[in-house]
């Protein structure tokens, strides 16, 4: 612990920043001043991710600091925002400077790709825990929003489900394709302005599908019915589950419905637009799956491919009711 | 802990909100959806707040709660900007109705006396800490900065300084209003706005008046002559000091020189605007004192009424390097 707060700030965080034209000033005053052009709206998020609650003690710095802004980011893609600026609050309980190399040049390596600035934060001392607000644009009243489906809209998903989850599952020997999707999941920012126009509601998986899509149902008090067979599975998920014997049957179903940390978007799509958001979604190599129909009565219900009833065993990650 | 997240969130967080026009969307999509009127910049900061690093284990929650809050509109005061909206990040080890009725009541209590929306957010359980980013506005251009001061410009700061630093000292009998200074610092957003078009620069005093001026100055290269028998401290600091003795004489300089936690501004003026920027502070019923001068040497130099040098012992809180 040699170096102060504002050395480690300067070092490892302001001297590297790109600038975008919109930043009137970033970080070093006491606050941030932004431009935000006319005739776009501010979409703002939050989250915080804490050491032993939302990723393991053993979480590389790498890791975690591109997945503090890349879960922010999902949140973005979800309502089909544009990434702009983030603010960082970073509690540390020491200062490492190879841990906090580490944090900052994934935490910069995934901002650049999506062209955000860091434009203010603070670093304290503290247990491990990171917070990340992200700030996107877009046009006034094109935001993708969790309300506006409408029964018969078909529930879609891009990518594959359940493979952050398996990557967690206690005594799976983790491929580095599953690790991968756990430490640096991809927010699908392209997915989500492709999006806007089409989809008539959307949000993004990170507590998990049945969780998230009853928040975007609970919106306009509706309900659907999923197909559970049709749910994206990766070809690494398939494999891992392999070895687990009677335990995989379980977690075919399990994981890709209630896992959280895929960090895919799900939305919804009026039938007829639905072909047309397919070929965008597939210009822009993003894999799109519909699992189910939006449907009048509330709740989610599941059915396998026989049509039999399938009846999932949890309903998705809540903090305060869950051992976590 | 029999309440999940959301039910929490929607209890003490979302169902009490005053509502402003410029907010198209606020808690309960993936982010909030926010209109900034052209010709406005948006001023965006963040700061955390540590339980046993920022406040004492023994804190009330309705202190976190309002110095949460209170601590960024005060950075937004610095700016001289308006403020508009919240989002807050909330850390806890468990959930206590008692403890989030009485923290969102603080908190709202505050929000609401500054026009204030809470727009987003986040609970998660892990050590208690609260994030919180405000969002302000000012007319394009008018934003009070840190840069910007000149040789001969005067030094003042708002209030009294010392006393939160007083209540914090161990051994201190502290009378209520010490108290109150610590765990309910007001934001000087008033002032902040009073100040625009007439200061030079400004910045709010939350590590300490030395360290605190200190970034000011860095900005030019600048440096100040401070008087420290000027310093203004108030009736109920002066009577702290007095069962202290010896130790009286050192705190009479060294807190209100070097502790944290008073939020008042430290501001400059050139020295032809200052009789019309006191007028105006006076007009908002906000204490202004004169504290020293801007000087073309780099340092801040410290002098006692009878011309002598006085030399600090300390220069600010430093969260890494001292034991805090």
């Amino acid at each position: 612990m040699t170096e102060s707060e504002f050395d480690i700030i300067r070092h490892y965080f302001t001297d590297r920043q790109s600038r975008r034209a919109d930043v009137v000033a970033g970080i070093g005053d006491d606050a941030a001043l932004l431009h935000v052009a006319p005739g776009s709206e501010l979409v703002v998020c939050m989250d915080t991710l804490v050491a032993g609650v939302h990723f393991p003690e053993s979480t590389t710095a790498a890791a975690i600091g591109h997945k503090a802004l890349a879960v922010n980011l999902s949140d973005l893609a979800a309502m089909g925002a544009e990434p702009a600026w983030a603010t960082l609050s970073l509690t540390l309980p020491a200062s490492h400077p190879d841990w906090l190399k580490a944090f900052a040049d994934a935490f910069f390596a995934l901002a650049d790709s999506h062209g955000v600035q860091l434009v203010g934060g603070d670093i304290t001392r503290g247990p491990l825990a990171v917070t990340v607000q992200a700030h996107g644009f877009v046009p006034a009243g094109q935001a993708l929003r969790r309300r506006g489906a409408r029964p018969g809209d078909r529930v879609c998903v891009t990518g594959t489900l359940g493979d952050a989850g398996l990557a967690l599952h206690e005594g799976v020997s983790v491929p580095a394709s599953l690790q991968a999707r756990l430490d640096f999941p991809q927010p699908r920012i392209d997915a989500g302005l492709a999006l806007r126009g089409y989809a008539s509601a959307a949000i993004d998986i990170s507590d998990g599908l049945l969780a998230d899509l009853g928040h975007l149902l609970e919106h306009d008090g509706l309900g659907a019915a999923l197909q559970v067979d049709a749910l994206p599975r990766s070809d690494a998920f398939l494999a891992g589950l392999q070895p687990l014997g009677t335990e995989a049957e379980v977690l075919f179903y399990e994981l890709p419905l209630s896992a959280g940390d895929d960090y895919e978007l799900c939305f919804t799509i009026p039938e007829k637009r639905h072909n047309e958001a397919e070929r965008r979604l597939a210009e822009i190599a993003c894999d799109c799956t519909v699992i189910g129909v939006i449907e009048e009565l509330s709740g989610i219900r599941c059915y396998r491919d026989d049509g039999e009833r399938y009846h999932p065993v949890s309903s998705g990650y809540r903090h305060f009711n869950e051992a976590g």
